[in-house]
């Protein structure tokens, strides 16, 4: 199966960065010296939980596309009240949405991306926009080909349009692509636009236990991290 | 001036990669096993003496955005008449338009860029599509953050909207990206739009003597070739 696989496409948030860990202390750095004491995975959880009803207006229609950028400083300033925070300044409004710019990678996904480099295409295919995912390699090493996804289609994920597009860049058929997610949504999507799926275990993702430890729906490949991918799809290039 | 400019981006054809030999060569290796002898240098001419008006076709909204390669197929079987060859199988035109994805860097330019790397975003404004410019990078080790220019943008170089949009995707300013280019044409149009410029002599594209050892326009910078660039923009990293 993996010799008709030329790109590997991944998700981001959550498969590639711990977006939980990265977004609680980044704002514990910025926001704890202006004296707010939170709950600090809770306002990291509290933000991600805008996420997908923001994109949804995207996808639905009701607004046009627009950089998930400017979503996340929309969900920020939506959330804030609710941790009893307003008033702040527009640098530190600015600093906290950057906070998403400097994720760190789960640890083994440097090195699981330098042993498949040399086999596979890599691209992102993530909601995230493309200034987003540049700042998000240059911080963690990842070596993209190109970057592709939601803001070269103009719509978000689980759109078609995002994982076909994406295929259409590199100028493969759909099953030429496997997409690597952790999350059982984007992965049936993908499928159903005739993509290969292989599911990236993350039980942690939003706090100890919470994550996807499997996949809920049929893949092609299940592994419990990306060094294991690694070692399924070039396995001749141990580290 | 270069303490302001974030991110380089490059022309591409002429600029990084030598078209004229690369598809001399390759058109050598396909077609002489064939039985063909042409003059293999003028065949390269021919083919991208009709790169411009293809795509003008696109610029003055005649025809609907096409990829450079589809471009570059359709300007093949227009020439091929005039070398007197017809009736090539699908699979040998198939492999002379491959041709422009494997052409190769001009020799400094790999390490000049290792060398801007840690300095500056780097991505191609080119008006090659993005699996061409993910091609060249591959075998030319160009190491690019991001594939920006036509594709992305839906129109084609000198338009303004390739550089503002390639602006827009890193969320920089104009004039926080500078334009690298053998071409005079292509630099005019960027600093139109308040990029910084950078002319790269290129005295040899089109053949001995023909190109551009010096721009006819007003620019930021002036090079003999990207080393130099890399010595001008990144003094303190010299190799």
């Amino acid at each position: 199966m993996s010799d008709s696989v030329k790109a590997l496409f991944f998700d981001v948030f959550g498969t590639l960065v711990d977006w939980r860990t990265g977004i609680a202390r980044e704002s514990e750095r910025i926001l704890a010296p202006l004296g707010h004491a939170l709950d600090w995975p809770a306002f990291a959880d509290s933000w991600r939980g805008e996420y997908q009803p923001s994109m949804e207006e995207v996808r639905a229609g009701r607004i046009p596309f627009s950089k998930l950028d400017l979503l996340h400083r929309r969900n920020l300033e939506r959330i804030l009240p609710r941790f009893g925070i307003d008033g702040l300044a527009e640098e530190v409004l600015h600093a906290l949405n950057r906070a998403w710019h400097l994720l760190p990678a789960w640890p083994e996904v440097p090195g699981a991306l330098a042993r498949l480099k040399p086999l596979y295409l890599l691209a992102p295919v993530s909601n995230g926009n493309i200034s987003l995912m540049v700042d998000l390699a240059r911080a963690n090493d990842l070596p993209w080909d190109a970057v592709l996804g939601a803001e070269i289609a103009g719509d978000y994920k689980p759109k078609p349009g995002v994982y076909l597009s994406s295929a259409r860049a590199l100028d493969l058929a759909p099953g030429e692509c496997m997409m690597v997610a952790a999350h059982s949504s984007d992965l049936a999507a993908a499928a159903a636009c005739g993509l290969k799926t292989a599911h990236v275990a993350r039980p942690d993702e939003y706090g100890p236990g919470t994550g996807e430890a499997r996949p809920s729906v049929p893949v092609d490949v299940a592994v419990a991290n990306l060094s294991e991918l690694a070692d399924q799809l070039a396995p001749s290039r141990p580290l």
